[in-house]
């Protein structure tokens, strides 16, 4: 991780951090001159597609606020890229959402078929914990603690395959706050939270330490969600790089559609709030993570 | 785990054995009372169809033939079994084998749909990961390795996706000895050879005696594979508990479709023999290993 003097604007961090994850990234995911050279070109398709990284940025900025040994961070916080990019190769089959386009691009499924877009998904995840479990230089308790962090906030209970299986099994229901706060909480409320905390276990915190990062990434990664459904309303396809208006066509429960855009947009900021207010006892090496709550809520896509 | 007396056969070790296995698989899988239900349904209902657990087995006997600090390695046996079952969900859906029959059932996504069924596949791969990263009783060290073995095995490179791809890629090619070895080294022979290695990381395994117990479980491997593609052209439907001929009429590149059923029958006596062979300096503790490897190429299901 390389440390950015205070002046730096966020823009220029955002766009640096990006290129070191690209090279991070580059250097774990086998490229096609490896057999089979298909899921490799297929992995690689997904993953090197204009993402906005948030969550591997997330986990390195927590790292940044704790600031003792987050030296190489950035390994750790690509697992959460990997993860992040299966669940969307998978939501984008045909069995699921059925989306043709993502970032800007057709979906996995369309250029390389459903076989290998089901196996590409399986194999980002697969190597999610193999870059885990082979960080460099990092105590084996913390690699392990970071292996179940990860695995708990991918799955069923509370995570985001069980928030998954609710979002599509929402779409007969009627859309509630608290099914809305059930299934987003758990779809991508949890990953987020994992990575501020991810980058905050990388870095040896305190158990204060943790509970507060861990607060401000549940903030943090509510208000992105609130502004993803707002966005998904407001902007064009061209725009967000997938299809927009998609929540609606599909009967999705959607912030806009149980509190409209207004009140959403309000929740949003109030989140950004409380984030804010989670690191309160946090001196200016928390800047970047006080940046990117603002960030996550004034973003146009 | 517990100890067997020797005088024990080797059918009331395994029928022991697959009651220790579903009892901690059943600790570990939420059951429908946790939600969301139908997911964890799902994923039960593949996990507990009757399966022969050969990979658990596999990894406690090789504990066993460690002998030291075993207790407790069924737990990281069924990471394998939720792997396993993972890839045998995600192969059978109709983008891949479109299978309809397992284990005398229909598949999972022909009972619960596809979105489900790749969902259920998803969250037991990322159930395995959880469940070594929780491990009671053992060294964060020894975890760590566990985690770095079963996603390698898992994985593109040399492991059971990469065979996964090869072997659908195949299904167009000219089968060559060479490739049938690619094939199935990866997609079966992985998860095997990291059965045993598991179990012997688990029980704190000498580099000799992890060498040992991994070129036992290539070669146990090879054998349990080579005998699979035999009995799904000698056997019925009914016997196996899943579609028989499916090999012949997808054009898979198999052991009989290359060297014919007899010469098969040999090559798996002769890695049956090589299996022996490689616990040479193994005592009386490897003779459930021994045993086991006798019983896949004697087995007709």
């Amino acid at each position: 991780m390389n440390a950015q003097p205070e002046s730096d604007s966020l823009q220029s961090f955002l766009a640096q951090q990006v290129r070191i994850i690209d090279r991070v990234l580059s250097h774990w995911v086998p490229d096609e001159t490896v057999d089979p050279s298909s899921i490799h070109r297929a992995m690689r398709y997904s993953l090197f597609a204009g993402g906005k990284r948030i969550r591997p940025i997330l986990a390195i900025a927590a790292a940044q606020a704790i600031g003792r040994q987050a030296a190489g961070v950035e390994h750790a916080a690509i697992a959460l890229e990997l993860v992040h990019t299966y669940s969307l190769i998978h939501d984008d089959l045909p069995a699921l959402d059925n989306d043709d386009l993502r970032r800007g691009r057709p979906t996995c499924h369309k250029v390389f078929g459903d076989a290998l877009a089901i196996l590409a998904g399986d194999a980002l995840l697969t190597l999610g914990f193999e870059v885990l479990s082979r960080l460099p230089d990092l105590a084996p308790e913390r690699k392990i603690r970071l292996v179940e962090e990860l695995s708990r906030a991918g799955g069923t209970v509370g995570g985001m395959i069980g928030g998954q299986v609710n979002d599509i099994e929402g779409e007969r229901k009627k859309p509630t706050p608290l099914l809305l706060d059930s299934i987003h909480r758990a779809k991508t409320g949890a990953l987020l939270r994992a990575s501020s905390r991810m980058g905050a276990i990388y870095a040896g915190a305190s158990e204060e330490e943790l509970a507060a990062l861990s607060l401000y990434g549940e903030h943090a990664g509510l208000a992105f969600q609130i502004i993803d459904d707002v966005l998904d309303v407001e902007e064009s396809s061209e725009a967000l790089g997938k299809t927009a208006g998609k929540d609606e066509a599909q009967q999705k429960i959607t912030f806009p559609a149980v509190y409209g855009l207004e009140r959403s947009r309000e929740m949003a900021e109030a989140e950004r709030l409380a984030a804010h207010q989670a690191l309160r006892d946090f001196d200016s090496s928390a800047d970047r993570l006080r940046q990117i709550a603002d960030f996550i809520v004034q973003r146009k896509a």
